[in-house]
């Protein structure tokens, strides 16, 4: 028989977590706080604990999916005794630095960490195109692997526990930026009286599409080349970006999404790189302790 | 014999247009302000025109693709005359206005007018994945439709001349934005000293992933149904962001391109919708134009 996956926090991802488990046919027990969820999922089979002292001493291992780093320590802190000799795996959103700060915390104690990042809506759990990233104990993450892997493809990260939460928030700021322009997108359709859904049926394809030069732009960045051919320059850049916030003006859109990427392309055509390569942008975002030199060769 | 076609402007994506031309075996005749791409083309066997009137008078159709809308003006005003009673195809980049203006302009001067926004960078033209789309006259648009498709899908949008350039700029302000958040992802990886190669071989899959969401986004902003279920509450969202934004300055990141997503949806949380759906990022970029009661059915 399978081990015992204990869930806390029921929120619409931890309920599509603690589902895919029970539809597995695995011993599942699962807490919330507030009980009406908890409910739903003991119809389906799950043990619902009515304290998180239950939940801790039901056995098997943990999964937390939380609202954020403090209500994973508001529920953890106060049974971090039943824990110790036991796994917890974080799937709560945290930052690097508080998946480091859980991973030490459980570390203290006597607890096996893994920290994961989900990179799916709760509707995907379990189906194609789920990913979980994970960092922390490479024991945690070979042990239950099968578990892990009911939710979606699972990637592991490297010991440090903060990995997985970066690399999910590096994406999700592509997503969320992504989804923001898409949305300023929809607000000029919509100011000339377009069909909205009409342009999502062409600007989805068209964006997927765009991500595959996503990996060109990788290459460009890590080698600090944006005199390589083929860039599209800062200068052809800077004017296809004011064309768009002048478009965007005549027809009454609140330009405040766009502006900034507007922004940093004419500052760094104003130092004289308006000839070079529009991966440029990331030279105005990184943090001066990764700036280095420009390649020379 | 095919259409002798005739470009104006031969940066990377006017020679592209006119290299698929010429490997389609069609009569091609070039001009460039500056002669060198004129030279390499004339090489693959093109006409080369030395002069904007030895262009405008070899007959066929025209096809200008230039820096922007200004300089169409400055090239096509002085050869006006010599158009009259033909046919002008612009594939340069303008806002949904000046297409409108162009429009105008070869309408007084009895000139058919069709307006061309490229989805495609210059080394697709040609290949799989370039689409360009048209607004303006539709006879245009029919008659040389042979021509169009030698570039990539062709797609018409309308009479109006400004559609095609409102929805290219609709679908560019998506990419720059999502590039733009794809680069603060890097930085956010190379603030850690991670491989910004291997975090594309991840993002690049998953953005294209994120893209199949957006009919769901544009549907629920067409309804202004913001209580939908399933939807992502903005209250979820702001904590999302807020984390991204933590974990960013905490790397020393750039926040620029991020924090106005931030901004808007605490804007839209503070006026009371935070258990609403995120898609209400919409209504605060939207024109007030555009701006309609809320669905209360």
């Amino acid at each position: 028989m399978s081990t015992t996956t204990t869930f806390l926090g029921l929120g619409a991802m931890g309920s599509a977590l603690a589902k895919a488990c029970l539809d597995a046919g695995r011993p599942t027990v699962v807490w919330n706080r507030t009980p009406h969820r908890a409910h739903e999922l003991g119809e389906r089979g799950a043990t619902v604990a009515t304290t998180v002292q239950d939940a801790a001493t039901a056995g098997g291992v943990v999964v937390s999916c939380l609202f954020d780093h403090r209500s994973v320590h508001d529920v953890l802190d106060p049974v971090a005794d039943l824990l110790t000799g036991r796994t917890v795996i974080n799937l709560t959103t945290t930052t690097p630095h508080e998946a480091r700060e859980l991973a030490g915390w459980a570390d203290e104690r006597g607890i096996s960490y893994l920290d994961g990042a989900i990179m799916a809506v709760p509707e995907m759990i379990g189906g194609p195109g789920a990913a979980i990233l994970y960092s922390g104990s490479a024991t945690v993450f070979d042990r239950y692997r099968t578990l892990l892997d009911l939710w979606g493809e699972s990637h592991y990260y490297g010991s440090d526990a903060g990995l997985a939460s970066l690399h999910d928030m590096a994406m999700l700021t592509g997503m969320y930026t992504m989804f923001a322009g898409f949305m300023h997108g929809a607000a000029m359709i919509a100011a000339e009286g377009g069909s909205i859904r009409s342009f999502a049926e062409r600007a989805a394809p068209f964006l997927a599409a765009m991500t595959e030069g996503l990996a060109d732009l990788a290459t460009t960045i890590e080698a600090r080349d944006y005199d390589g051919e083929g860039q599209q320059s800062l200068k052809f850049t800077e004017t296809a970006l004011a064309a768009l916030l002048r478009a965007s003006v005549d027809a009454g859109v609140n330009v405040e999404v766009l502006k900034p990427v507007h922004d940093i392309v004419r500052r760094q055509i104003a130092a004289g790189y308006g000839k070079q390569g529009t991966a440029r942008i990331f030279e105005e975002l990184r943090s001066p302790q990764a700036r280095r030199p420009r390649s020379t060769g």
